[in-house]
């Protein structure tokens, strides 16, 4: 399957706004968990039936509904209409192929970013996609299947830790964000590591497995780039916004996470230079190694072919020739090889070829 | 003929605003089809003569009047007078290498895109120019030949199907506008997992076909780059009009055809990219492949010639050669010409050339 | 002389605003044409005196005064001196190494471009430079020598074909111009068409002549990028000009005609993009070929090296030489050739190189 | 380690603006020095404890606390709190992986730069970061280790050289960056040298030394890119501020600055350039000389080929060979060997592999 | 010394202000001329002291004071404290390595600039540094050393050629900055001349010398656009000013100016990209050679090796090997070889490589 565009095969020619999933069902339930809080209260359960969750839209406290799976065309369309989301919002939640992006409306702000991690097998990135619906006093994520980074969050509302029980439903938002993008760093320094790695190993070990390896990190770059960079605008619209939902003592902490987010784009381009380096330095060391074996079979060749044509002189069967029966030709004709082979020697030292 | 540009031979030197059919005549008549409809009301009938279509624009239902085949100039002029289009719009029209583009009028919206398909016979796309004109109570879209993507549209039209017969002309120019970059974003994503299998046989199997799929692909890429990039500036600013055409609920439509667009033009430049990675490794591949080539010449050449020499000088017919007179000679030479053999072979061993 | 860059040795360090003809002469005199006309009147005679030119500065016809030679700096400056244009713009419409450009003034806009064409001789492009001065009555253009592609335009005058006789001398000018972006295009085109057959060529038949055909292709693309860019800026500033010398229904064709120019200039990059590809298709073949003909080398090689020095074995002199004298030896002898060959062409089949 | 990106494991989940320290500890303890003055008075000193520094907050002289050391967290924390620094910055200072940027605030402008050094073992520059809180009254600069370049400055304070000591604590940032700057251009001027000479290496002396050496040079352009833009832009962005911690004439200054830092970032650009040719001037010359190896080869192998071949045939044991039997034979053979060897060479010299 | 940033060691750490002279000192003396001039008057004279210059701060002629030397840093304060030039302008002055730039003030207007000029030995272009200050009724120029590209300019001042004497200081200033502009142009002519003469070379020649040319070339394009790019916006900036220094109809002059420099630019540009494909087909060029040389090396191998093999077996010595003793078996043998040279030269042939 095409990894950098989704098909669409289902959805063409449907009526826009209407529900597909596309994707693959990475899961075989839809779990709803919520966690309710404010200062002082906590609350977290898991919801049977989306319409008990209405209830949350009208209290005070911060609601964070979390939804893991998105192919119950039912169930996302009850979600849709118990919290007043746009079809074209669900079409998006539910099109996994969808670009990170950023959109503000009146009532709510929506998100849709790509989680990252390593796949187990192969030596790829596999993203998820995550998509945010930021309303007044809830905040829902839909996941494509159980299994997030998001537990140190949890952890924090659980206990107190931090700002994050007296802030509001933005911090909590930034909060995720915040995780989200520290795993992208994580994940591009882990594979820096390894590119930095690489050069030692193109400079004294050009093997074609070593070029399979720049060119495998050379596309998971350009896979994470097309994934960040969007992402990166996404965050800066949101660090810019004039919104209502996003009070202002959040900027600072949205500005700090798009300098992270920056980061990490650059820190991809820079690596995207250091694999077209090392291409650079393989190909330039495969050259140099072929030059090596081409003077070997050069300097082989060119010694030893006159000698053996001398030789063969010596080997043809013509009745009259003279230098065969004189009594040191054969002396001589070896003084004469070495002779041959020495000034062959000399000239190969004067091109620096030895 | 260039496929990247249009020959305009018979056009040169003619007054601006002449209709010329620039272009290959590709169907025998013009065909005329009229669909009806308001949110009771449907028809759906060709028109013999496009006057009998001039009654349309004074109701208040939605008409949309498809024309197949431009080559008729007789026809296509008693169009361009019939419903007031100006004659340079027309020229475009007729002009099949025209650029994708939006042009904003008081009264009219003047949108040519490219339908896109697979030859049949040869591994290229073909493109077939749409030109929409949108008025204020009807859409007229031209197009090369019969045979198009609009079916599900108007399948949609005829069951109703979604909101298409509750929404205005402009949502029918949206619904039109979607199918076609639909169809983009599938054309595109068929050719990407292609590009994305061909990289295995860079790496297994650079056989020189591989190269030329490689160059193939390329070759389409800045083909349907060089269409829908235009398309995609003309789907912005589409999107930002304020024109009294485009109500504002079908917006957010177009907004999120904008998002698919995008996805459009980022893929393909995802997909250039990578086929230059392809051609860089199948580059260092066949490097790679003459290296090894280089090193088993080398191997051979540099044990046998020696020998061949060593054995040459055995062969030589000198009267007095007193090595050939000893009773082990034969042997002795043999162990030596091993004892050679086994130096050389340690030599490349050493070389990590075994 | 330097293509790219005009000499200007006489010009350097005199003061600015001195007539300096800067090219080289390519009439013998300078001839005057001048057409004037309006919806009833035409009149087409050649000047002897320009000052004879000077009464249609009054009249409220439409004046185009052609200038065929700008060596006769006598001559220029009394045109000059008799239409008020100001010796800055003198110099430039001299300097035939001027860069394609608009400037606007109150009473006149001035507008330099270059005419192309293929030379006789060799295959490169020929540009003239042409200057216009628009003013509220008149129209002058100046070319280097005579000859030009505007014979279609005064045929259009003349015979009254399309609005040119009903139009002003705004929509003149852009007649004008347009006939010469169209003669861009038709030169790009027929450009194009040589390049998109060059890949067949490329890929079947790689000889240097052809690496010196896209090397010549790739050379003039420079040279008309070079030419057409700026025209093409110069022409954008035109159509959104709110100068008082362009009437406001003239706007759409200098729309239509940026159109036409940006098609032109898009076809550029397209084509140079394509001969950078084929450039790297050849390499790519040439390296492919190196590989086949190392490969068969080494087949020879290696297949024949060892089994010339078995045969050199037996052909030694060594008195004790026991096979020599069984009577099967020459049978085993070929047996073992034989096998050993097998084995090495088992050997290549398994690293595909058969 | 990632060079390009520190690694935040710690901090990773953590709530945003927890203090963590994010590099490797390179001091043991954590030194405070005080410099207080004003045109009159000069005071130097080292603090035991931070909170005897507020009293600087009220006074009126120019205060710089210098703080060497950044990891004992305790101490970073009462620093934050003593001077009201945001918590969110402290994380910024703390975390050595920053990207140079430039935060302006009501009462204090925030900036992180770099200083560069040169490894004293690795042929690669070493970064260390500075952090500066320029308050109204205080400037505090946060280093990772003792050492540094500002004893320039400080010896122009202590002994009232130049306008330091009767300008305003902008003048002392601006004096600290200025040197700053000034060692990014000597660095860059030293390793421009050493990669303008390489050019001489690379067409003498094209060994795979030569090329880990441009590669090096290439590398650390990269890193020294990575860190000098970024402080450009914060420079540029400080020149144009309109805070009033910033007097005006210090503007002229901060102008200059960003004349300095604009040169070595295009001096970087530059390098960066002259590696890219020299790498190319690498492989064309390591291609060349592979050229003439293979011209040597086969020039020995074309001539002595085919005289062996014809020494072959008169070794033939035949019992019928006439030739064998003539008187002259032996000379004429050698004559015709002599010839093939002169025909052989003429042919070569044709084709100018002589 | 790197050439393409100036080193600074002595300033390091000092004052900004502080006046140091970084280049290398290439007079002995500094000169001081002195040229007053209006309408009627003319006068031309040498000064021994700067002070004696002073009057012409008052007086309304125009008045031209030219500096050649700058090492001798008493005078140069002493310039800079008799016409009130703000110390960082002479700081700036001094600096030799300064980046072209343009900088205005109130009551001044500064230029820096670069003169150019081939090297008498090496084919590189030195640059020699030109600073303006242009006062309201003074226009002061500093120069490293005597001689300059001026003498048209004053010749003109002399002789009353053109408007120069009856026009203001800008258009001196304008007529200075012009001269320069034309001097950089012929140096990017001739130039431009050689490398569009290398392709020839390149085709026909491509010996390394050929590579090294045109990597000096490379180098010496890069260093002009280095330095004309930076002043061409700094003439952008003069030519849009609103300074009260600059009279409006010298706005025409600048504006002409400006056209200049940018086709300077824009040629060093296009000779960039020529050098760039010339070096593509020096490679190109280099494998093609490269795959003749190996084509003759495998035909004669792959026709004599196994001719030579089969010469090798009949010259075994068995002493049963029937064939030796057939009448024919020697004529049949030389009709085998012929054949055996036949079918190998038909394999070429069909192979292409004959």
């Amino acid at each position: 399957m095409a990894r950098f565009l989704k098909k669409r095969e289902e959805s063409q020619g449907l009526a826009p706004g209407s529900l597909v999933f596309i994707g693959s069902k990475k899961t075989k339930h839809i779990h709803i968990r919520v966690i309710d809080y404010d200062q002082k209260k906590f609350d977290e359960s898991e919801l049977k039936n989306i319409k008990d969750g209405t209830v949350f839209k009208e209290t005070n406290t911060v609601t964070w509904i979390n939804v893991d799976g998105l192919h119950d065309l039912k169930v996302m369309k009850e979600i849709g209409d118990s919290f007043d989301i746009h079809p074209l919002l669900m079409e998006d939640i539910l099109n996994t192929g969808q670009r990170p992006k950023l959109e503000e409306f009146d009532d709510c702000i929506f998100i849709v970013l790509k989680m990252l991690r390593h796949d187990k097998k192969k030596p790829i990135i596999i993203s998820e996609q995550l998509s945010l619906v930021l309303g007044k006093t809830f905040l829902i994520t839909f996941q494509e299947q159980p299994g997030d980074v998001f537990e140190p969050v949890r952890e924090r509302i659980r206990k107190q830790k931090g700002r994050i029980r007296s802030a509001g439903i933005d911090y909590l938002a930034y909060a995720l964000l915040d995780i989200v993008v520290d795993n992208y760093i994580h994940i591009i320094e882990g594979m820096g590591e390894q590119i930095e790695d690489l050069e030692e190993d193109v400079l004294n070990n050009p093997e074609s497995s070593v070029m399979e390896k720049i060119n495998n990190f050379k596309r998971e770059m350009n896979f994470l780039r097309k994934l960040i960079r969007p992402a990166r605008e996404a965050i800066a619209q949101l660090s810019k916004t004039d919104s209502e939902l996003i009070h202002e003592d959040t900027l600072p902490f949205l500005k700090d996470l798009l300098d992270h987010i920056t980061q990490a784009v650059e820190a991809i381009d820079t690596y995207r230079d250091m694999l077209s380096d090392e291409l650079n330095i393989y190909n330039s060391t495969i050259s140099n190694r072929m030059n090596d074996v081409m003077k070997v079979l050069t300097i082989f060749a060119a010694i030893f072919i006159p000698l053996t044509f001398i030789a063969g002189i010596y080997g043809t069967n013509f009745e009259y020739l003279p230098e065969l029966h004189f009594k040191y030709s054969y002396f001589i004709f070896w003084g004469f090889l070495v002779l041959v082979a020495i000034v062959m020697l000399a000239f190969f030292k004067k091109k620096k070829w030895l």
